[in-house]
């Protein structure tokens, strides 16, 4: 396989935005000193040194491409994830940062503002000359932001709202751009018009003037944390703040001159579900940032298992290579088939966000599907980067527990990425939920037990006739075998998709039928979802394995034939049978796999880790990081 | 189960060593402080703090009780330990470093060096007046210790010793107490007599005079670490250093004043394990404080899931508790089970150690198998720890990632455990091979060829005829029924016991199997041990899990009729199981569960999980764990 080159590779993985993703690259290239200067750097020093570099990032467009050319921007959503990705192959702490103040900030403005709203602040904002926070988590309330405890009064006679904190766990925490360099705020809370609640809106407000902490706002600094100390997490108070009632941001909903409450959506839920779902962005960013740390990591590892040698094991006089050994490949191999499979599944998470972004799709169902999607690549993302690092600097040894070797960073940096964006286990229940109601109009605004009580209000068949999956059916009944009836070829693709479509069907019916099963029998419908948990985990995590599966396997279809394809294709294989591997007892259990065949996939594993080995080095120079920004000389050479 | 309160607890798990815990649970307790002052502490400084705060817990005897008495010492091996284990509750610089200097360093000139050299020293490093270094791992040859290139030759005219770094990557690297403190070191070096190679011995070095690098010493900081950054390693290089003929530490081997080399063993290789042998303090002493470090964790995470609310799931009005969320009490509670096995696995390792280093314990093959056994349960105790601890970060949601909550250190202090006092993926090899070879008295030395042609050598059933695990064949046989053919109960803790049993046995004839067949067929005795390294490791995986089920079960048969018996059952049956399930392929691949059985195992680690749920705080708070250690004032409440 000769005929490959890493620039091949990396042409086919950086796809539409390859030249944005070299500008990145070039960029951080220039700033690949910053890696080595805040290793060491106290906390306020690296925060200040953050904002200065990612202003002079700003500088080139980099950031600022998803916002509309009027504004200073690019005017292409999808060509901004792409760059925030790249950007994760430098200092996270920068990243996070150019996530809150361009994403999350500059984000909720442009999604839930209106023309005053951009007129007022965009330019501004794009060009990093105004500072802002997104605040609407609380401590009290984490994952659960519909139930924030900041509140929104609106006073007609002065027409402002007043916004407090109310309670005593209500406060905003872990906001970015809070602690130091915030001027303004978009904050979430609970709008009250004329006495009626009318659920959670975003307002513009100001949390310092000229740098002093505006009247009414208290901030405490979050301290010192495992990773990402360049970013100014803060915690914000309320106390009696006035803002005028432009402040706002009235997309979804106003109130007028007049002091009446208006919107074109009408149950608060979806009001806010219908916001949240403007703001997916970060999540998709979140996602692809993990999918490039976790290219970082595996290049260095990778390089090192090629470079190291440790005890003789095929000769008296010579030390192997760490990645001769059968555990070693073991372990790196099917982390880097993974990690392509991801990048692939994730520029079609990409790819929808742009389609649905630019209103090129503008389908309801295709945003719902888009959010569901989104939700679920992020956590199967951010949980393999936290696997992958892990598992390469134990791979390193000592070296890797060295800062200069970059896993220190890694490690710390991204750690909450499994967190943040959505907590993973709560967003898997999102993709579960839309699974069980076929993406109804209400189902990301259901609570859990509305959720139970749809699914049980429906027939089990009902749940599956729905689904998508159900369409195919046939097919898969077709490919899958009952366990020893008939063996398709282990390394058939279909027969792989075919594999993870029944395991998702067959566990997305078993949940239905245990919730259904549950009310039927009287039992509160709490306690039924609770203890059906891990089922509707699992089945979300069946859906998106499926799903990036086919990304991978689509991916591999589309090339023509030629060295390249035949080498994603192993690599597809590889994920897929590492992925069947992993749940081969639930295979074994719903007879869909004979122990020797279970036996034989395990086999296949490792054949196709030799035979990737050679093609190690290729597939990681493949990812294209910057060499100065592998740092790790000590493990490099 | 109000009978028990969380002091019968701590009693049980501290066992004969309650007084020394207890005593050092108050040391850290008055040093609690410390964890807050050094978090954002220089590095310079965080080290200086360490070792002050050593030197006034060293003062209280709690560092120095597994040195004789004659020498200011405990006299008590085991309770040296469990001191150890108990330090690992607070600041773990602070356990490292005492370590470095008590455990490594003092236990080399203990174990390693004769009267002469206890006169001269351990009264000494037992007060802390006198600091050195274990200047074993060379930067090119991490695990493959006897490999080292620094060399020792004997100049016969001078009577000196000349230690030289004769290779690039030859200097001495993540070596504790050697980029600050240090002013001797035990240096690992091959020695030449004569011009006669006699393999690698440890020499007393001076690396400071007065506070200075003494003359032909080269130091480098090893600089920013993971984590552990109040401990002050470094590299070392040697160039030309003279040291007298007496620095040799002579207890295994001497050089006479005649020039003469003199040693009871005669194999080098055996002779250098030999010493080795002697410091496996280390290794168990870090396998215990992984267990402390995830008893830590456990009880924020738990405490917290106890006090949280997230979401409305069984009423419309409050939220649930973390912790009665299905998911949440899977994610928790096997954990908790575990680090109860754990517990008691290592008070069996303890217990040995302590028989063979006080004398109570003679063979040679009790010692052998107790270095197998400390291996493995480092191994698997600190794999444990890294798992723990990054669930309950994520469990505790983003206020985990704070560092004032804890996890940060213990993440990134810990993280290394995996790796030091033996990679964890060598050290499951050491414990194959000595399977495999039945600890034959060459096992330890054995290197990968030398162990594929001894088991080549012999036939299979000779292999497993020699294990211990094939004496209880018959009964395994007679309890772990063919799938499906009869079902014992599920919650038998001899069923469970038969389980692993089974599993080692076969696993471990699979590989004796695999090997001699590659052998014999003419491949390379590297490359087949390559094939079958996941075997090979996975054999040894299976032998500690049976020797931890064993461990606790033994625990709970020891235990009077009751609620804390029944309790304790109730752990164990849920570790047991969840063991089977996480491998409940292997089973079934084996035929040894039927797909109905292992379904039903599922369920019982369900159901488990929700019988413990009411004793969730109970369980922690038995960990014993001082509250002011805890910090994490706002997941705690």
């Amino acid at each position: 396989m000769n005929a490959i080159d890493a620039t091949a590779l990396t042409s086919l993985l950086d796809g539409r935005y390859a030249a944005v993703r070299a500008d990145v690259r070039t960029s951080l290239t220039d700033h690949a000193g910053f890696l080595d200067e805040v290793e060491e750097l106290p906390r306020a020093e690296y925060r200040d040194r953050v904002l200065e570099v990612l202003l002079e990032i700003s500088a080139t467009g980099q950031s600022g491409l998803g916002f509309p050319k009027e504004y200073g921007g690019g005017g292409d959503v999808g060509a901004s994830i792409a760059a925030f990705e790249e950007m994760a192959g430098g200092d996270l702490s920068l990243l996070v940062k150019s996530g809150v103040q361009f994403g999350l900030f500059g984000g909720a403005i442009l999604q839930l503002g209106t023309a005053r709203h951009h007129d007022a602040y965009l330019a501004d904002i794009v060009a990093g000359r105004l500072l802002g926070s997104f605040a609407m988590t609380e401590h009290g309330h984490g994952s659960n932001v519909a139930a924030v405890a900041t509140v929104a009064t609106y006073d007609p006679a002065a027409q402002e709202f007043v916004i407090e904190t109310t309670q005593e766990d209500a406060y905003k925490d872990y906001i970015g751009n809070a602690a130091a360099h915030g001027e303004l705020a978009v904050v979430f809370a609970q709008l009250v018009v004329g006495g009626e609640e009318r659920g959670v809106h975003a307002f513009v407000v100001p949390i310092r003037v000229s740098g002093e902490v505006a009247p009414g706002v208290r901030i405490e600094d979050d301290g010192l944390k495992m990773g990402l100390n360049g970013v100014d997490n803060g915690r914000i108070w309320f106390s009696g703040v006035r803002v005028p009632r432009t402040s706002l941001l009235n997309r979804f909903a106003d109130v007028t001159e007049e002091g009446d409450y208006v919107s074109d959506i009408e149950s608060a839920g979806r009001r806010f579900f219908t916001m949240l779902g403007t703001l997916i962005q970060g999540r998709v960013s979140v996602g692809g940032a993990g999918i490039r740390a976790s290219e970082v990591a595996l290049t260095i590892a990778v390089r090192y298992a090629l470079r190291r040698r440790q005890f003789e094991a095929t000769s008296e006089t010579s030390e192997d290579l760490l990645l001769d050994y059968g555990q070693h490949q073991r372990r790196l191999l099917p982390l880097v088939a993974r990690t392509y499979a991801l990048r692939f599944a994730q520029e079609v998470v990409r790819d929808d966000l742009h389609a649905v972004f630019s209103g090129a799709e503008t389908s309801e169902h295709a945003r719902r599907e888009l959010e569901s999607r989104a939700a679920g690549t992020k956590a199967l993302a951010t949980w393999h980067a936290t696997r992958v690092i892990q598992e390469c600097r134990e791979a390193c040894g000592g070296a890797g527990y060295l800062a200069a070797n970059r896993f220190t960073a890694l490690k710390a940096d991204t750690d909450v990425f499994t967190t943040f964006e959505g907590d993973n286990t709560v967003l898997l229940q999102l993709v579960a939920k839309g699974l069980l109601t076929d993406y109804s109009s209400e189902f990301s605004e259901m609570d859990q037990l509305a959720m139970v009580r749809f699914v049980a209000g429906l027939a089990v068949d009902t749940v599956l006739e729905r689904t998508a999956v159900h369409k195919l059916l046939e097919r898969v009944r077709d490919v899958v075998p009952i366990a020893g009836e008939r063996e398709p070829d282990i390394l058939d693709s279909d027969y792989h998709l075919a594999m993870l479509r029944f395991r998702e069907e067959h566990m997305l019916g078993g949940v239905a039928r245990r919730l259904k099963a549950g009310v039927d029998a009287g039992r509160n419908a709490g306690e039924v979802f609770s203890s059906v948990q891990d089922h509707v985990i699992g089945v979300a995590h069946a859906h998106v394995e499926r799903l990036i599966h086919e990304a991978f396997s689509e991916k591999v279809r589309s090339l023509p034939e030629g060295d390249l394809h035949d080498l994603m294709e192993q690599l597809c294989d590889l994920n897929a049978l590492s992925v069947i591997e992993a749940d081969r007892a639930w295979f074994m259990e719903h007879g869909r796999l004979s122990s020797e065949r279970s036996k034989a996939i395990t086999s296949e594993v490792n054949r196709l880790c030799r035979e990737l080995r050679p093609h190690a080095r290729l597939l990681v120079d493949g990812f294209g990081v910057p060499e100065p920004l592998l740092r790790a000389k000590d493990l490099l050479g």
